[in-house]
Order: structure tokens, then sequence, then C-alpha cells
């Protein structure tokens, strides 16, 4: 088959994919899930408001990071389908995306319990990741040529789009909590990714004939 | 193959279907899990009988919270199983029923720690889900087209049953426990649920030529 | 699809059987991983014989609880490895297995802290398990046909040896641990449970042509 | 097919090596994700700087292990790509294998608030999770012949490398951490394990025609 024959590799390339996935995906759920495991009911309350009232900070840190999780598990689950094939240095890169996935939810107990100074460490947290699974997709593309042909201008994009959205996304929903005009600054940004990415997907489609994965059987 | 070409999107949607699928099942798994860590065995006890005198209401609490968690993974499953393809859309109302199944220990835990008010947090958190899920499904059956052709009756029928037959459930579980009656209640609500589907999937079959999705490689 | 046309039901039997074993290794991993969790190293040692002298009582119920649900994802991937389909019951029965091993963590921690009548509960929670596991294959081999062509010895020694194994070595264990001639009715029970087994698989490979599940997609 | 065919066994070998590789790849995840979870923030902290002093010797304990399991992990899935079938055997040294990683997360805890002898145990483990899974790798190689024809050297060489590499590897860094230059020594070991097998590989490829697995379903 073409598609073991361009692995390149003494073992098949699509059941290495297939288990990168798993476990990935495995970590991504478990990292979630923690979120929520150190939050506790506090031990006196006294009415449903009252409850809300006091888990609030917990609550919302809760639903930030499960954002962060979840668009992160979104770029891997996007970058992952390009893929054609696997090797040793894509193992260590998605360990090092996924070691610092795991830390969220110790950052995220940062977050509730300390203000200020623990929304930088978690802001560079996310921007560390971001620029990890930028890594992965840049030697996917580029140096390692475990995708399809690719798009130059369309992955480097992604590439861009990768390191630098999620972190740009969060730091800017911080911001938005003392300066509620800052909404308007995460809108804009936003659509700009959104819009730059389906150009660039166009440009992509034009340019070149992609030859579309048919991974039946993955 | 048809089915890669009516996903029309760039990436194949088995495998993106697959990942939800896995990404999803490893969520559901380790909330249902993580319902017990938080329990642990009293300092003291002088019997079996006594230890579960001690323990007893955590065991209840877990019961009902492993039976929640059960329904809304088996709809999960009856809903992908229905659905040929996948988009953003469905990742992100997936993310959002996943985040608020990964609540459900938190609630748990305060269900046996405070009862009254505590019940009503929970019936709401359970009633979210419902609707989150129903929210998903309808999305995949009407706006996002990412079913099979579906007869509108039974679609309909499903959305509803989705998001209030848990909360129903569960709160006539909660009733009953102080109202036996209630069970008398929870009994017709289930046949209810039970009969309608039964009645609705015969309307589907008559009513339309169900193509049968062959997912031989999922 | 003979495969899928034997399954009788309005959706793919595959991706719900491929489904039910997603969830349930999941499950099973977790329950396993978790068993550790609550181990924590003692405050003070002063040598590595003291530390294990300190811990060792909790290593040794981190074992017996790693082997016995380990053994139990052994049976549960057998009797999967026989399932031709699954349905709504197949679904409620594998989670009321899956919610008992949920709660060995917790009897685990019962084990180490409180010795004698802890050992009690704990036996009775892996009988339970047994007995959840066979009612499974029970119903998927008799009731519910959700096999193939079964050798009807066979599957009732299958159904007996589920249900009573487990319970009756850890039982056996426990009772070694007081009196060491125990470990000869290990071995005697061990050796019987494999006899018989082979024994049987040999009189069903005798009395009927097994056709061998092909289940290359799965 | 041939696959079939040559596993021998009443059941489908193609599931069963799946379901352990669902399974193992879930307990590695979970193992490598709870690493966190018993590191919390400290209580007060006046800088970045001071909460990163505070939490050094934690994070970095983390980096180890998480290293540790990755290696594991990558060891275990190449293993495993090369096998072709599963038993009962295989069944139980994957078991010892996960149960050995399991308590990963415990002993790193212990490496963090005891330095000296804490490393020792810690080194214990890792190198008796490397001999679990040379004794895994051996059985599957030589005495249960569940992979394809494997070339001899190429296979001792493995064995020895899965054996000894990751506790030596692991040994060097904590030596390093007193001695720098033991990094010269830890650079020569890397540099001999991946040279070995380069050259070990190539051996193969010359003496067999090796049979590539042609994993497409798996």
């Amino acid at each position: 088959m073409s598609k073991t024959a361009n692995a390149g590799g003494h073992e098949g390339s699509a059941p290495h994919l297939h288990r990168l996935v798993l476990f990935s995906d495995a970590v991504f759920a478990i990292a979630i899930t923690l979120l929520a495991i150190e939050i506790h009911p506090p031990e006196h309350w006294t009415s449903i408001a009252d409850l809300f009232g006091q888990m609030g900070h917990k609550l919302w840190a809760y639903a930030v990071s499960f954002a962060v999780i979840g668009v992160y598990w979104i770029s891997h689950r996007r970058i992952f389908a390009r893929l054609r094939t696997a090797n040793g240095v894509l193992d260590v890169l998605n360990l090092v995306v996924l070691g610092l996935i795991g830390l969220l939810p110790l950052v995220t107990e940062l977050l509730w319990e300390h203000g200020g100074a623990a929304a930088i460490v978690y802001l560079g947290l996310v921007t560390a990741i971001g620029f990890a699974l930028a890594a992965l997709w840049g030697y996917a593309a580029f140096a390692g040529e475990l995708t399809g042909p690719v798009h130059r201008g369309e992955a480097l994009f992604t590439l861009a789009r990768v390191a630098i959205a999620p972190g740009l996304m969060c730091g800017l929903i911080f911001f938005a909590l003392n300066h509620a005009w800052g909404l308007i600054l995460l809108a804009l940004a936003l659509g700009a990714f959104i819009a730059g990415g389906r150009y660039m997907r166009r440009q992509a489609e034009q340019a070149v004939e992609i030859d579309q994965p048919e991974e039946a059987s993955a």
C-alpha cells in the first residue's frame, strides 16, 4: 500500500498514529475531567445563591480551563487528521504537548485561589502549550514530511494560529474581566482567525489538488 | 467513497467522529469512576452493618449518579450511532455536554453532604446536561444535517426525550424518597417514554426507507 | 453484510460493541490506576526497609486489587470477544459491572486500614462483581442471543466460572495469609478451573462447528 | 485470513490485541496525568519567581516521571506494533507492566518530598518496569511466538535495551544532578543505544525478508 510504503519505517504507520490518538485523547480527557476534582463544595452555605456566590470563581476557572483544553483538543484533532504517518520525533513532541496539558489542572487551582500574578502563570502555560503544538505541526508539515502535500501559506498560517490564538484569546478574556471593551478585541481577534483560516483554505484548495486522506480504516 | 464524499469537509469525517467518540467515552468513564474517589471509609466502625449505616447515603448518591451518567452515556451512544459526519459545531456542543458531565462528581459530593437544597442543584445539573445533549441532537439532525435522513416526528420525539427524561426521572426518584407513591409516577413516565420511543420508531420505519448506516469501519 | 443483517437492530451493532468496549476499558483502566492514588508515602522513614515496612500492607492490598481488576478485565475481554451484537440490556448489565468495579478502590482503602471485617466486605464486592459479570454473560449467551451459536455445556461452565472463580480465589488468598496450607487449596482450585475450561472448550469444538468470528473491522 | 489462521485461538486475535492496546493506553494516560494531581500550589508566595522556587522540585520530579512514562509508552507501542497475536500469558505480563506503571505517581511523590534514599526506590521501580516489559517482549518474541519472524540478534538487542536503557538513563540523570560530567555519560549511553538499534535493524533487514505487518484494520 502506498500509505505504508511512504512511511519508510519498519512498523506500520496507521497503528502508530492510532495509538498516538488513543493515548492523547485519554490524556486530554483525564486532564479535562480532573479540572473539577479539586473543587469541593463549601462547608456552610445558606441558599443556592450563596452556594454559587462561594463557588463562582472556581466554576469560572473550571469553565475557562475546560474551554482551553477543548480548544487544544480540537486543534490536536485537526492537526492529526492531516497526518499520514508518524515517527519517533512526533511521539516526543506529542508527549511535550500532553505534559503541559497535564499541568492545567494545577494552574487552574492556582488561578482560583490567587488572582493577579496567577493569571500570568496561567497565560504562560496556555501560551507554552500553543508553542508546543505549533512545533509539532511545524515538524509534521515541514521537517518530518508526515502530512500529505500541504499548501505552504496555509500550513504557515495554521502554525501561527496554533501558536498564538489560544494564548491571545485567553489573555483577552482575562483583560475583558476588568475592561469590558476587551470583548470587542476578543470578537475581532476571533473573527480574524476564522476569516484568515477560511481564506487560506480556499487558497490551498485552488493552488494544489489536495489528495483527500482516505482514512477509512482509522 | 460515498461516505467521505458527502462529508463535504476537507478532512475525513470517519476519523473525526471516531475521535469524538474516543474522547467522549474517556470523559464519561473518568467522570463515572471519579464518583467514588471522594468516598472514604469512616474512621471508626464496629460491624459491617454499622459500616453500611455510616456510608449508606454516600453509596446511594454514588448509585444515583452512576445511573445518571450511564443513562447519558447510552443517549450519547445512540445519538452518535446515527451521525454520519461531524463538524466544528458538533465539537463545541459535545464539549459543553462533557463539561457538564465533569461537574457531576462535584454535585454528587454536595448531594451526600447536604440534603434538601443540594438536590435542587443536582437536578438542575442533570436537566442542564439533558438540554445540552438535546441541543447537540437538534443541531445534528436539523440544522447541521450530520445524520442520514431522519423521520421528523421521531427526531423531535428523541429531542424531547433526551432533554427532559433524565431530569424528570431523577426528580421523581428524589420525590419517591419522601412519597412512596412517586414510584408509580416514575414507572408511568418510564413506560410512556419507552412506548413513545417504540411507536415513533415504527412510524419512522414505515414512513421512510431508512438507509442503515454501514459503519463497518468505525 | 451478514454481520449487520443478523444484528436486527436499527443501529449498526459493530460500533455499539466497539463503544461498549472503549467505555469499559477506560473504566477498568481508571479503577486500576486509582487504586494507587490514595497511597501516600509515610511522613517519616529511616531506611528503605523501614519504608517498605510501613507501606507493605498498602502495597499488598494494591497488588491484590490490581490482580482482581486484571482478572475481571480478562474475563470481560473474553466474554465480549464472543459477542456478535449488543443491545440496551447489555448496556445496563455492563454498567452494573462497571459500577461495582468503580467501588474497588474504596474497599481496597478499607482493606489496608482495617483488617478482619473489612476482608468480608472486600470479598463481598469481589463476589458481587463476579455475579454481575455472570449475569451479563448469561443474558448474552442464553436470553439475549447476542453471541454466535454456543455449546450449552461450555457456556454454562463459563457462567459458573465467571461467577465464582474470582471470589473463591480471593477468599483462598486471604485464608492462606493465616493458614499456609490454604495455598494448596488455591492451587487445586486454580488447576480445576483451568482443566475444566480446557475440557469444556474441547467438548465445544467437537460438538459444534464454531463459526469463528471474523472481526477484522473491530 | 492468514492473520487469524495462525493465531490458533478460538477467539479473533486482532480484537484481543486491540483491547490490550486500548486498556494499556488508558492506564499509561491516567498514570501520566495523575503525576500532577498531588502537586498543589503553595499557600503563600510573593512573586512568580518565588512560586517557581517553591514548586521547582515538584515540577522537576513531574518532568522526570513524565519522561519515564513517555519512554515506556513508546517502548510499549513499538513492541505491540510487532505483535501479530495475543494470548493469556501476554495479558498477565502486560498487567504486571501496568501495575508497576501505576505506582509511578506514588514514588514520584516520594521523590519530591525526600531526596537521597527515595531516588533509590524510584530507580528500583523504573528498573523493575524495564524488566517487566523486557519479559513481555522476550515471551512474545521467543517463547510465545506472538510476533512475525524476528531476527534473533535484533530481538535480543531489543530485549536488553528495553530492560536496562530507561533505568540506566534515569540513574545517569540523577547522577548528573550532583556531577555535571554525568551528562557526558548520559549522552554516550543514549548514543550507544540509538546507534546499536540502527545497526541491529539494518542487520535484521539484510538477514531476513521481514514480512511487513499490514495492520490496516487495527
